[in-house]
């Protein structure tokens, strides 16, 4: 088995001594996450995830952490990398390899392979070892060729298996074209790489996985894009547009750490200042929210006419960058989408303006473009802040390289909100390995009554009193008295 | 023709000297809905509803009467009763009787039916008088039944033309039972009158109609019932869950005219004090905001886990109404939901404690129990305000006698916000009349490119500066320049 080789390492963190500081987080974090804490009560003697085999690709944070560890209470087997090369945080990294019981001289937790500050060489690297299970099934005795289910954020795990496997059949791996991104030219080499190995590697892979849950809009986005072109190769459970996900991940997740990020980057008061956020979705509505909250006066741009009504009702200037570039101090864009922010905005910018993502991938700020500017120059401030002095005489201040900042900068969302996400992907593993005949080929989001159960997990450690419906008047208004309580089609 | 004899009235409304009153206020309404001007502009020369006969069953205010002009302006001829026996503005119901170029001594308006304090036999009178089209069909040699088109608001012109049909093909309209509502007593008079009259009149009127397009949550809910039970007779588009009416209307018109309802009825304070709002819907989502946008504490009381914790994060306590009726002083249901409130949390209430409800019928606080309950005196303060003094000595200040209070103790919703649902309306009732071939019998909501487009109408008059996708970043996240932006279960 010639892959054996590439996976000599059990795990790669940056520093295993950091274990014990991560233990104390995942501690203090699960308290902050009742919906995972309850579901490990729930489903920890039935084990309903035995057998899985979990390829995870997801920000690898405290709060990932109690996500892996309650999926492995739960019976899975589980490989870890981080979905961002900035957004581990080492400690929790270094607990997950140690293990609730393992040492740091004798590790007993997960094979994880994650640090901050990855390059995308070994981004690539890391994601790749998620999908090699040599070691666990020579260990098992197995033949597996894989994992059998990957938990997703973003979508590269899943793009890994599907461009590995398009690949194969088609015998080689493509030049890279000219408009593809440095990113994608790492991404066809690890695959030309895996092509010289082994001719049917990823698709073998392929074949075992019974399903991926995506965390993410842009990973959702990818995965319907597939599902219509028919070459999705498995089920997908949608877990970005759980209520209890969309609407508070998103939402209430941005409103905490797009301030924390910006305060531990640049420790400039927002009060007082004018805010420009692109995009009024759900990420959007909670950075405004947020930069209101703290007294900024916010400025938003919209592409949907109804998500710019909505931000007119809720009381903010509506504005294409270009008309007001000149007078906003902190930049924060929430689109999913790319060179929202481009080098000419950059160069109309005030000086130190302060230039941040919380979308998704670093071209929404055109960062390739300011690197290829002739006369900037780059000043690293500290880590993951830097002063781009520019020919302009002008400087910017641009967060995390232009990556999620809320993560690079800050510790990423909390682990209240955290709780809620991973609930539904806890459920969503849960139902895609437990019941895959309910899941034909396609892209599906959790029944309501998971989602509305996600929410209830998280009620009591919050002093919620919840109502209940009367027999009547559940008949009156045409529910069950449990639920689920509205048409499918409602917005919350 | 025997129906004939019921219609001698061309409109009956309380007073037509108050048609110059209503005129100015329509002049200046129109200024604030400029969704509905944009339509008449877009289809004022190719009038897409020439032929439509509408049955408008829907608050008589003076939205509502820029919303007749408008569809006039594109074509069809109109009937209109209020939906509401409060809610009628009477200036507004005699500027559309007498019409923009008719006067109070030759009007030459509308059809209308409707004055504020209707009783309820009156109410279900003017409802009747929707579907009464002899004049109409005499006037142009025809043998029409009654109207073409139904444009509701809670479902009771729809409710009267099913009840009515179904009653014909048993032969007889059923004696009350005991659990039968005064008010259903009352349409089954209203019907066995009818059927006295002419054995087929509601078959033949059920055959001609194309479609209703219903406005309100509870009207909405009443259709899925019926298409459920294949009970429903013509197709049915639901303008509530366009994300331009329910996110709008039901959120920021209830934000807007609760306190205003509040105010216009007992000057009360609201700052400082602890209101109670039953329900996290859209309603509730906008009664909250604007509560604590007063000042208010407020306390939010659901029984769908997901809006409990949405009404938790966005900062408010949730709690039964018994854990906390004591303390609280104005309680606000917007449930649409029934016995939210019942006699015995009256009972315990602090004395003159305000209760309002703006969901839908009059059962959602227990105002029967009230009426019957031994000891109780009701004193009228002024119009739509009473003081009860109950018998443990204390008093509640009941407000429109428990029915919608921001139309009965203010002026609704306000223009803008109507000329959002409104446009809805319009837009909705030209698909049904003229694409009926995209609608069989079902219940439909406005596809999404029609939703975008009314809020577009509306972005000028806020100065609201929309950014335009360039078509790369449009490939990029896979729409069309020109929208729809999102998928069809984008929550918003
Ligand atoms: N930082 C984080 O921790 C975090 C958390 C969740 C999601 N995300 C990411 O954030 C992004 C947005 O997520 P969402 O749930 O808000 O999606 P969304 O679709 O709800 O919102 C995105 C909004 O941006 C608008 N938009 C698109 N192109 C635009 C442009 N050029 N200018 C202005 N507006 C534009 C869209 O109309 C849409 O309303 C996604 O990429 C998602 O993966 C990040
Ligand atoms: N006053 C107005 O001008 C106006 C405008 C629009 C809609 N409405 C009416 O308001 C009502 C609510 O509309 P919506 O769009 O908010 O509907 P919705 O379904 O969004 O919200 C109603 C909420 O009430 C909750 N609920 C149900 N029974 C409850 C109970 N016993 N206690 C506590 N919560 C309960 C539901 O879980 C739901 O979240 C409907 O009847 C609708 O017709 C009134």
């Amino acid at each position: 088995m010639t892959l054996a080789a590439t996976s000599a390492l059990p795990f790669k963190v940056a520093d295993l001594s950091l274990a014990e500081a991560g233990r104390h987080q995942i501690r203090l974090a699960e308290n902050e996450m009742p919906g995972l804490m309850a579901l490990r009560s729930e489903f920890g003697e039935t084990k309903p995830l035995s057998g899985a085999r979990i390829a995870g690709s997801l920000h690898m944070t405290v709060q990932t952490a109690v996500l892996i560890e309650t999926l492995v209470a739960l019976g899975a087997h589980v490989r870890w990398a981080s979905c961002n090369i900035f957004s581990t945080q080492d400690d929790a990294a270094a607990a997950i390899a140690v293990g609730p019981f393992g040492t740091e001289d004798e590790p007993a937790g997960v094979p994880v392979f994650a640090w901050k500050g990855e390059t995308l060489d070994e981004y690539w690297w890391c994601a790749e070892r998620i999908f090699d299970w040599s070691a666990e099934a020579a260990a098992a005795g197995a033949t597996w060729a894989g994992p059998n289910m990957i938990l997703d954020d973003g979508g590269d795990a899943t793009l890994l298996v599907h461009k590995g496997r398009e690949f194969e059949l088609a015998g080689s791996v493509p030049a890279p074209g000219d408009a593809d991104s440095h990113e994608y030219r790492i991404v066809l080499e690890t695959l030309r790489r895996s092509l010289d190995l082994s001719v049917d590697r990823w698709t073998r892979i392929a074949a075992e996985i019974k399903g991926v849950t995506e965390e993410t809009t842009t990973g959702v986005h990818r995965l319907y894009e597939l599902a219509a072109t028919g070459g999705l190769l498995f089920p997908a459970i949608n877990v970005n547009d759980s209520v209890t996900k969309s609407k508070f991940d998103n939402k209430y997740g941005i409103r905490h750490s797009l301030p924390d990020g910006l305060n531990r980057a640049t420790d400039v008061l927002i009060g007082g200042k004018t805010a420009f956020v692109a995009g009024y979705g759900d990420v959007g509505k909670g950075a405004a929210e947020a930069l209101r909250g703290q007294g900024a006066r916010v400025i938003v741009s919209e592409v949907d006419p109804i998500c710019a009504l909505q931000a007119a009702m809720d009381g903010y200037q509506v504005a294409r960058i270009e008309s007001v570039v000149g007078e906003v101090d902190i930049f924060v864009t929430g689109t999913g989408n790319y060179n929202v922010i481009t080098t000419e905005h950059i160069l109309a910018m005030k000086h130190l303006a302060i230039v941040a993502n919380v979308g998704h991938f670093d071209n929404e700020i055109d960062m390739a473009g300011l690197e290829s500017l002739a006369g900037a120059e780059k000043v690293r401030i500290k880590p993951q802040v830097h002063e781009w002095r520019l020919p302009t005489g002008r400087s910017v201040l641009v967060l995390s390289e232009g990556r999620l900042m809320n993560l690079g900068n800050a510790t990423g969302h909390p682990s209240f909100v955290m709780s809620n996400s991973f609930a539904n992907q806890v459920l969503a593993q849960i139902e895609l390995y437990c019941f895959p005949e309910r899941y034909p080929i396609g892209v599906y989001v959790l029944p309501k009554h998971l989602d509305e159960k996600v929410a209830r997990l998280h009620l009591d450690a919050l002093g919620v009193e919840l109502t209940t419906l009367s027999p009547e008047q559940a008949g009156y208004i045409g529910v069950s008295v449990d639920g689920p309580y509205k048409v499918d089609h409602y917005r919350y």
